[in-house]
């Protein structure tokens, strides 16, 4: 059988450092510097030929140089013979830029997806896709990882009582039902809009009880926050006792970082498929590895066994240090 | 400017007529017949080179003829030298196949894609998609018209007070919320669940206020009619005044007729993207036409003009004799 | 090397299972079971991680599900990351639409050539196909095995005598004179036209000698047995003893078995290639199975050893129990 | 609509000058030189935008001279931005490589169907096809042409009585068939065989009737001529009156000539698909020239009207002068 | 014949707004936004369908910024019907990275070529790309346009006496020695290198007589300036009178702006193809416009008329002020 | 691991078995036979099924011969499933039609590149391509070898002083200069101009100092030599002591040979990438094998070790015996 070989690009070293030491395998050197133009420059430092190539490059913010990176690594791959290469991306940007909503709008998702297979790309590993469609923008194989049973974990640790779990919009009440299935919690859902096209203010609505109990508000991707944060302070002015959050990407562009310090969300968790930078860290919000999900998937996909078994065992919340 | 040829499969010849009608252009005859073993034989009778081809074929039940149909017309029209060949589908079968749920399993909508793609299909055009990601999964120009206009002109003609739309299913907010918006009424979402791995009964919850109310369940396609009647049935236990349901694409396979005819549900109001054969027909089974909308669709796709702007025009629900 | 996974659709589960006996390896479970509205649901119940997988799936009648099953299939296995797909294909629906004969026809056969290789089949096992170009219609490897020698080895243990090999049409000269050759006997055709336009009547001729002989017909496929069964009868009016016929390809559609059991033929010998329903068994008709022959390609194809030396090893002609 | 641009290699100059001069059009300069190494340097030296193109170049002998120069201007027109790129092949080398007849055997038509396509052509008009399935060896259109016509008019005018056309081998009686049925006439066929593996010597079989009467050897390409003198000579000693022979591809090669000019043969009748140089002539080879067919079909394939319909209208043989 | 609709990206709105003003036409609004975590977000306010687009897009620095600007544009153009989508590149981005250098390195620019025509685009309008090869790292069509007379008639008109060309290094003097064509001037070449491994100092070399001359350095790009800065100094230390620069594209990046200033060269001469914002302006850098060169090649393009005709027209070249 | 399968077209079988004797492995038998019309047989004696397949065959002259020679066997050994099929290609034919040069110019090693990876090669080794961004021709692993340090070894062993290295052309002064570098001698350069369109003698520059030295001319291939034995002549009547010439490919077409022998050259130092025939041999030619090169490639490849390290290891001239 061939052999692993683990590469990354520079979107989340920390991550990928992680993944290596739980796999137990050197990081191979990938250098990725940049011209003085910009222009990305690609080495790889062994022979990869005839091996078993995963790279750990979530296509986090900056997305267009991480993407960028990732593809010029699988182009270099591909010259330099690789038995199969694998994107493993914790992150996938422009997931959410899933279908064509109004006219002449290009569907990004789908157009990154034919540029990584372009790129050479054979193969896939994913987490909490912002949509279970985006499997199909694929005819390559993707194992679809999931870091839900992480986050209920440490909710479950924790103890609350009375909980209700909150979609903070209509589009994410199918992902906040499997988190609720997972904690056996009730469900409630966050509806805000116009009706009228000249309507100044929207109207939200809160649909389901929440009354004197503890929100926990689930979302796949914290961006700026502001969904989020009103949703939070919303659901306060419903009665509610007080409101936790989880989202399994932490992208927090713009006031996100601000706005959560001055919310009355008592605690976020996050996970490491975003790197945390310092200027973003606040003790409120928690973040739990999936470094070692990642790794046993890695592991599975390159022996050749069920990477989907994976969801059925024991996973304890793992804490990263700040 | 190239010539506008119609053809048809034989999924829909009624719709197909309405509209030719609304085109005010004939029909052109596709000999579809079938050999003694099932096999499809398909003759196309007048040239079509240098022609913009649209080919009316929804891909409902009996869903691998139809779509096999239409797959050998497109086969035999790109080889007559077509210049474009548009596949109508104002229905898309397998279209909920559309993620990888489980380990090892198809994601069969995208698998159809290929196949049209494969086929020679160069351009599409349907209506009411299960999931807005499908337009992601081809990379040709699709336009996505909607029948939740006329649905909703139906039921604000009607002036029904106090409604409540209702989703039968977490996955159907979205699109319930959407139709609540052009009613501007309120939203409500029904949530079965089974929250342990053994547990026998489902549990159903009714998120959002429906007590009192008049109800119309909304949903893309009416297949077996197991939800939307158990979602009735629901409803009345919760203090609903009456049922009404909506719903695009009226499947009805298995016992759907008899469970519809058993139940409380008033009016269920689909259009004919699926011809309803006599067998299917009840007084309270209304059928709106979306045959204008279509035509109106491709004539504008045919002279390069806006179809997206179709979504702004003044549409009335037009019945559908039985 | 990677292990071996034998997997089938619904098409011929007596086939598949006697190949899986042959090669002492389970079949594995493939659930394909059908929605209410027809839709194909397939799980494939072990991984298949990189395993060379075959799926035994003759695309007999009726074809469209035996198809589309087979793609649903492929794109499973596909995206399950397996690491060969071959479809073993004992009967290939739609061979004979191998050409375009009039103006704006398809060629079927390369449709659907074109979709298997489109749904992720990346190698073929074919057993007689109509014509030998249907070879050139894929470029992914196809081994193409032949039942001729099977079906010659039962005539030659019969011991007939005065043996003249007759094509019921024109067009199967070719695979006529093949059977003749391994049978080292005459070679006779059948050749029915009408020369004028108008002309009312087919007339008959029977090009080679038949007087006092006798004729075995020899065709890939017997559909409606018309031509087979016409052939018999001016076949004795030209003084021939006795009529057998031989056929690899049992479809047997429409009246076929009525006019067989009706006809002087005294024989039809076919194989297992399509399942023979309890409805179309007659006494005269006799089954031969190529399972031993499939089964020792996919084990030579799985062990990369000459599949085509097996032209050339000892078969005795296994007659399959009613 | 588009310009037509007419153009040609150097494999047939002639016949694509006869074709200009029927569409009244010029035949566009391609400069095809080659470097003194034999590399073919193409230069078109007009602007070919937006222009609907069709190089007239038969793939005869030298067959790999010839389809290179024919993918070099295709891969030039494609460049300077052709609106179509249409390859005019009279006669397609390779053609006989059909299928995979042996083990680890190529299927060469294949392939070059695959380079053409490859290299930029988007449209084909063949003619004579030497089996019907190649049409299927490609998915872009292909108008399929016969000579058929042509050449039994040249017959028809001559007033040969008691005619029976003959397949000079099995392989050829379907077309054999075709061409009688045009005559009216009456069909045998050839069989040459060896039973034994070990057998010394064919042994030629004629199937049908032919004492007494005129034949007319019927194939599509007539190569080293071998198959057909020597099916001259078997028909006289049967007891055939006088022998023609017709074949729509003139590829001449070795001892070709030679025979023809030794045998039996009263007249080979054969069209200007190829080019036949003078050192190849014959008294007895008659040339019926296609230009006019061909052109017919380049301009109604240019003016989107029916190729098809060209076969219902009546053609007379025109002799080319020697 | 279609309608011409031109849009923009956002590398280069000074450029595309005076190719606008040329072409007469009025610069499409394609809204280019930017998510506040830095995803694009493309809309495109009038309908496109049927029409002939170019997108003027340089791709330089940010490069990756603008790259997928273009891709996104694309995308959307091609889903929205555009007849053809025609990327216009006055600077074409990762062009240096044009071969395979090294082990296990990339070929970014050919992975360019291939996003570009994965995400849609058809056509491209290019601009003195940096090696001719990159003409067949496409198979679509591509116009290549060069800024050498426009750049060598403001030579001309300064007229300099015994002026010598000179390439800054051996890659560029084929491109050098051109240019020394148009001004018919000599050539001369500057070599450095370091002949041994461990030597510390690099050698240079000046291949030809520049003492007393004029020299004028030529390259394609200068990006950070050092080489042609260096070359500068070495050419006045070999006794040449006055040093000027001229390069198509200016890129500038890094310490470049700062080494210009302080360096011997008289006057750098550089192009509009990349825009150079206030901070990068010195006087001794004269931009001239390639607007009207690239508007006439769309303007040719579009009515099908010879773009390479062009190259023989006068071009006058235009100063844009600063 | 899959086995080694070493197999030569008829383009250089002495190279073939050189390199066969160095692998230590047998030539496998492809038959490679021409029908008497000039058409292609192959066939492979052997199974290669599963086994990793190097192809021998540079596509010398005849270069459609041996091009055409190399697809047919891709194509077999795709169709007989052979694990991965490597083109050995020691000389490129077309190389040098790598760009578009002037309008409706095809680029015809891009063509090349793609029909070879149409037909099934799914990777490269290549010697000494005529430009390095060929190698983004393709998107298969291309190896790149080079003679270069086998020719310098020549020379340094020979011990001449006061060397020059010169390239005959502007077009290939890096190639020059790379193999200074290797010699440690300076360079020179000939660039021959028209500088007025209508001038009727080329003006021939010598750039960079020869007087007195021994120069030796450098290029990758000589085909008509007539550049060589022009800039030979042209050095001597500059100065230079005596000329040796040395280019890896020796086409050697037309008068090429006739003009070395009358020339000035002492030396023409060439490999057997294409083989010599008899009448092309002069003692003044002497040829270095590659076969030791292009063995090492193989075996690396077929083991999955660096190919590029073998640039670091000694390599010793080997002068191929007359």
């Amino acid at each position: 059988m061939s052999e692993l070989a683990l590469l990354a690009g520079t979107a989340n070293p920390a991550l990928a450092r992680r993944v290596a030491a739980h796999l137990d395998t050197p990081l191979r050197e990938a250098v990725v510097a940049r011209y003085p133009d910009g222009e990305i420059e690609v080495r790889i430092e062994e022979s990869v030929r005839g091996q078993d190539c995963f790279v750990v490059q979530p296509t986090c913010p900056p997305v267009h140089e991480h993407l960028m990176e990732l593809l010029v690594i699988a182009d270099a791959l591909r010259r330099a013979s690789a038995a199969r290469v694998t994107a493993v991306l914790p992150y996938f940007g422009y997931a959410r830029q899933d279908r064509k909503m109004g006219p002449r709008e290009p569907v990004t998702a789908k157009l990154v997806a034919n540029l990584l297979t372009r790129a050479g790309v054979q193969h896939l590993l994913a987490l909490d896709l912002h949509a279970g469609q985006l499997t199909g923008f694929f005819d390559i194989p993707l194992d679809h990882l999931s870091a839900r049973m992480l986050l209920a974990d440490y909710f479950l640790q924790k103890g609350l009582s009375d909980v209700v779990v909150v979609s903070p919009d209509i589009g994410g009440v199918r992902r906040a039902r499997e988190f609720a299935q997972a904690l056996r919690a009730p469900l409630a859902v966050i509806d805000k809009r116009r009706d009228r096209p000249n309507q100044v203010a929207e109207v939200v609505h809160v649909i389901g009880k929440v009354y004197r109990r503890t929100a926990i508000l689930v979302d796949d991707i914290v961006d700026t926050a502001g969904t989020l944060v009103r949703a939070a302070e919303t659901l306060l002015r419903r009665g509610v006792k007080e409101v936790y959050a989880c989202c399994t990407h932490a992208v927090l562009s713009g006031p996100a970082v601000e706005r959560i310090a001055a919310s009355p969300i008592r605690e976020l968790v996050v996970t490491d498929s975003i790197p945390l930078p310092p200027h973003k860290r606040l003790d409120r919000i928690r973040v739990i590895s999936v470094a070692r999900l990642v790794a046993d998937a890695i592991a599975r996909a390159h022996a050749h066994s069920s990477v989907s078994e994976l969801a059925h065992e024991p996973l304890a919340a793992e804490l990263v240090e700040s």
